[in-house]
């Protein structure tokens, strides 16, 4: 079974998912030369897979002659499960969050050492962000970040504290400072963070619980600095209770 | 350089995207002889091409053994230009039109012959639907979709009017009335159905233009039968412009 025929399979898809991957943060487009080098592989081999991911649509080519990721990979993506349990399940909650502050609201999960934000709402009045879905943002510097950070295992913690590096020059970084945070966070239940990740940003975030209590997510708000965040805590943890409750009994 | 090198690696991208598009409507996952069925491809090349994805992650293996969509395929999605442009810059427009009718709002575009969702906003007071991001309806029978219908290319229009077929017994299918209707869409500005799609629902649409004047998109609201949509008129057109301004002049 690994022999000759199924070897070089293997690793089309591996090469192609670098290639993919490339486009993390590069959204707009991609010459082939930056593709190649963010890809990690050769340019003839770039330009081969290139062009058979633009055959199928998964890449566009844009008018300019650059490579961005296609609409078919899009529809592709919201085929998955993150989306169908957690967020179809959250976002009416959400919508709820949205319409009480009228403020940044984010759902996001913990993907190894960063915050996956699974989704993200926001209107015209809302302070402008970073953060989007399916985008990755540090756990230390995130109010959402520190909330799974703080019941995150041993090991993710004593890796992210060791190379938590600064996003702001308030990102707290410091190894004794950031571990006591995290006990505050999960003594009072929820983070609380200003201008950590964002200047002129502030934020407060609460744990989604599953049926075993265990924190499967984490919902904040985002709010300009001069609006306390914590006055949305209220309506927060209503809405974490109700996605922890949905998440428990999926027909209530 | 289409030989011997090339060729495997083009046979595995096309199959990989024949297993992927499986999971269309399958969100809750798929067994190995489903998936097969489904992909159009041998059980054994199916099982290799399988395991190879959810070595990569781009498939999850569920407890119960069957194969679903993975979050490294969703996060990928997510880099698509479609979300970067398009749904970046409507999306707090969505959000004020959430607000102001609390209902089922919806952004699409035509994809072919289908209406495909850019994104879903609703909250738990909102009818229940089948739609949803990522999701294709047929153009005919949604309000989104006979907007863009009204303004596809002659050929399209021929061949969604040869082939509309009844998702309810209210679906307007008969040629004529059909053709009437889209003509009528295009003289007064929108599009407005009663349970053509979902029985107890109904809609009202209107274009999204680009700055040329050509239909891009459409956004829609979707309520229960017993609220007249066409109510919601008034800020769907303020959104519309909303939009339609913000992608002729994206720094605005």
């Amino acid at each position: 079974m690994a022999g000759r025929s199924t070897q070089p399979g293997r690793g089309v898809v591996a090469k192609a998912l670098d290639v993919l991957d490339a486009f993390d943060g590069a959204r707009d487009g991609l010459a082939l030369t930056e593709l190649s080098r963010r890809a990690g592989l050769p340019l003839s081999t770039t330009r081969r897979l290139a062009a058979d991911l633009v055959e199928h649509r998964v890449l566009e080519r844009l008018p300019d002659r650059r490579y961005a990721v296609g609409r078919r990979l899009w529809r592709l993506g919201l085929l998955a499960r993150v989306q169908g349990d957690l967020r179809d399940v959250a976002l009416p909650f959400l919508q709820d969050l949205y319409d009480a502050t009228r403020e940044n609201v984010h759902l996001a999960v913990r993907d190894g050492d960063a915050a996956l934000y699974v989704e993200r709402l926001h209107g015209r009045t809302s302070v402008p962000l970073v953060s989007r879905a399916g985008g990755r943002l540090p756990l230390h510097a995130t109010g959402v970040g520190k909330v799974l950070l703080a019941h995150a295992p041993q090991d993710v913690v004593s890796a992210a504290v060791a190379h938590a590096t600064k996003a702001t020059p308030y990102t707290i970084t410091e190894p004794g400072r950031l571990l006591r945070e995290l006990a505050e966070v999960r003594r009072r239940g929820y983070a609380r963070t200003v201008q950590e990740m964002t200047l002129g940003t502030c934020s407060v975030a609460v744990p989604v619980v599953d049926g075993d209590g265990a924190v499967v997510a984490s919902i904040g708000v985002v709010t300009a600095t001069r609006r306390e965040p914590t006055r949305h805590l209220a309506p927060l943890r209503v809405a974490a209770g109700g996605i922890s409750r949905a998440l428990h009994h999926p027909l209530a």
